[in-house]
C-alpha cells in the first residue's frame, strides 16, 4: 500500500506491505488524514521515529477478528495504545503508559496510508452527522479539550491563546463554549476572520496587555509566543502549553517563581466530548481546512502545511489511489 | 544604626540614619534575624536591589503613632507592603502588588540592622509562648505553607522535596503535617537526622526512582535538583518550585508537555497558619539553627551561611550593640 514514509528526518512516499491485526486490533482504511504541526516537527526530528507518520484520521473498519459487528463501522482513532498491564494503565493513565505505543509518532504506523492498525477498543464511532473533513479533526479537538480536563477554567475570567494556527484555533473555539472571554493573538487577516466565526476576539500582538490574563495557552510553538504568553499572565495566572518541539528553552524560572505562576503541560485529550460537540455542531472545524489532496501529493502537502500560516491539509488515500494508479 | 548593606553585589556593615516610621507604619526594634537563600542571591546579583539587606526577623514594636497601644508588642511581618489602591491589592493579591516593596528586598530597606519600619497591618503579634528562636522562622515557615494554599494536596500521595537545606526541612515537615508520605533528598547525615525528626523519609539521590512522585518540590536552587526532580515525577505530576536565583535555565518543554507536568511556583506565603504551628509546637524550628553572632559579625554570617550544607544562621541586634561597643 501506499504511504509517506519518515525516516531519518526524511519522508518519502513509499509502497509498503499492508498493516495485519494483531489480536484485539482492527485493521482501518484511512478516509481522510490531516496534518499536524507535530508531523512536521517529526520532520524536523522533534523525536527519533521511524515509519509511517501522521496520527490524525477517519476510517472506516475493515477487518476485525474480535468483533465481526464493527466491521463497516466509520471511525476515528485514540492514538495512544497503553500496555494495559502497567500500574499507569491501571490508573487511568494509559496515554502515559511507558511502553505505549503512539500512532504515527512513536513505535506504531500512522495514518499517512491506506491502511492502519489500532486496537478496537481506541476506535470510537463516527456519527453519520458528523463528516469525514469534520471528523478528521477529532484527535485535536480532543486534544484542545484536555485543557477543560486538567484545569477548573473560572468562566468570569478572561483567556488569552497565542497561536491562531491549526491547534489554536480549536483550543480558542472549545475555551469559548465554556464562557469565557477568550481573545487569540493574529497576524494574519483569515485567522482573525475565522476566531471570529468562532466567538473569539482576535489581538494584534501590540494590543496585548502586560499582566491582563488569568489564563494563557501557547499554541505557536515558537520562543516569541511563550516570551508572549509569558507577558500577558496576571500574577498567580496558569500558562498552558500545548506546543510539542525539538529543542530546549532559555527561561527565567525565578520570575514564575516570584509571580508564582502556573504552568501546565498539555498533550492528547478526551476523544468522546470532541465527538458529542461535532455532532451537536457547537464546533465546526471545515472552515480550517487550507487543502485537500490525494496521498501520493502527502509530501507536497507537508511543504504546503509548513507554510507560515498554513492551516489544516487533509490527505485522501483513497483519491491517492486513482491518482497513483493514473500515474502509472 | 548599625545595619549590613548591599550595595552593587557588595555586603558591607554600615552606620546608617535610623528609619523613620511613615503613617501607618511602625518602627520595630529588630530582636533576631535570619539568613535566608534569597539574601545571598541577591549577594550573587539574582536582583539589583541596593539597601539593608534581611527579611527574616522577629521584633518589637517600639513606635506606632496609629497604634500607640502595640508599643512594646513582640512581631513578626509579612514582608511584602502592597500600594493598597491598585487593583491586585484590591484583588486580594497585595503580595503581587507591582507597586509593592519587599522588605530587604525590593525598594524597603531590611532586617540586618538595629531597626526598620513596615506598615502595622504587615505586623502580627507573636504569642508568648513562641520564643524569638522559633518566631524568627515565621516567614521562611509561611513560604513553606504557601504550597498548602495552592494546590490541593492529595495526603494518600507520596511527596519529594529535592534540598534538603533551610527552606526544604521546612517544606517537608509542613507537608509530613497533612499525612503525605513524605521524602527529601539528602547529601548530608546532619539533614537526614533532622528530617527523620520531621517525620520526613531521608533518601540519597540514587534511591530516587524514576517517575515515582506525584508531587516534588524544588528547593535546592540548583540545576542538578531541578533535573532530579523533574525525573522523580510521575506523568500529570506537579513540581513545585520554590528557590529564586539569578539567570535562565534550558528546559525541554516539549517533556512537560508529553508527561502533562505542572509546574508551580511559590512564593512567600501566609504568616497566621505558621504562627500557629510555632505555637502549637506542631513544628520546631529551632534545630535548624547552625549559628546565632551578633550583627557586628553580619559579614561572617553571611560567608558561614553560604557554605556547603549550611542552615539557619541568625543575626542578633542587640548583642551585635554591645559587641560592637566592645570592640570600639
Amino acid at each position: 500500500m501506499r504511504c509517506i514514509w519518515l525516516q531519518e528526518q526524511e519522508s518519502s512516499l513509499r509502497d509498503v506491505d499492508a498493516p495485519r491485526p494483531a489480536e484485539g486490533e482492527a485493521l482501518v482504511r484511512v478516509r481522510l488524514a490531516g496534518i499536524c504541526a507535530t508531523d512536521l516537527e517529526l520532520c524536523r526530528g522533534y523525536y527519533p521515529y521511524q515509519g509511517i507518520l501522521g496520527h490524525e484520521f477517519v476510517g472506516e473498519i475493515v477487518e476485525a477478528a474480535q468483533a465481526p459487528e464493527r466491521v463497516g463501522q466509520r471511525v476515528v482513532g485514540e492514538i495512544n495504545a497503553g500496555c494495559g498491564r502497567c500500574s499507569r494503565c491501571a490508573a487511568g493513565l494509559a496515554r502515559h503508559c511507558a511502553e505505549r505505543s503512539v500512532l504515527g509518532i512513536v513505535g506504531g504506523d500512522g495514518a499517512f496510508a491506506e491502511l492502519l492498525t489500532l486496537p478496537l477498543q481506541n476506535l470510537l464511532g463516527v456519527p453519520d452527522e458528523v463528516a469525514d473533513e469534520a471528523a478528521v479533526f477529532t484527535e485535536p479537538l480532543a486534544a484542545a479539550l484536555e485543557i477543560q480536563q486538567q484545569l477548573p477554567i473560572d468562566p468570569a475570567g478572561r483567556a488569552l491563546v497565542v497561536g491562531a494556527g491549526r491547534l489554536g484555533q480549536l483550543v480558542a473555539a472549545t475555551l469559548a463554549l465554556t464562557g469565557l472571554e477568550v481573545c487569540a493573538v493574529v497576524r494574519r487577516q483569515r485567522q482573525r476572520a475565522l476566531l471570529e466565526g468562532y466567538g473569539v476576539t482576535p489581538l494584534g500582538e501590540q494590543d496585548v496587555e502586560t499582566a491582563s490574563f488569568g489564563l494563557v495557552v501557547e499554541a505557536s510553538g515558537a520562543a516569541a509566543g511563550l516570551a508572549l504568553a509569558r507577558r500577558a499572565l496576571w500574577p498567580r495566572g496558569t500558562l498552558v502549553l500545548k506546543s510539542t518541539y525539538a529543542g530546549e528553552t532559555a527561561i527565567d524560572l525565578s520570575g514564575f517563581v516570584v509571580d508564582e505562576i502556573t504552568i501546565v503541560g498539555s498533550r492528547c485529550g478526551p476523544f468522546a466530548p470532541a465527538l458529542r460537540l461535532l455532532a451537536a455542531e457547537r464546533i465546526d472545524p471545515r472552515p480550517l481546512i487550507d487543502d485537500r489532496l490525494p496521498l501520493d501529493a502527502g509530501l507536497d502537502g507537508l511543504r504546503r502545511a509548513a507554510e507560515p500560516g498554513a492551516l489544516k491539509v487533509l490527505l485522501d488515500p483513497r483519491a491517492s489511489t486513482d491518482a497513483g494508479q493514473r500515474a502509472r
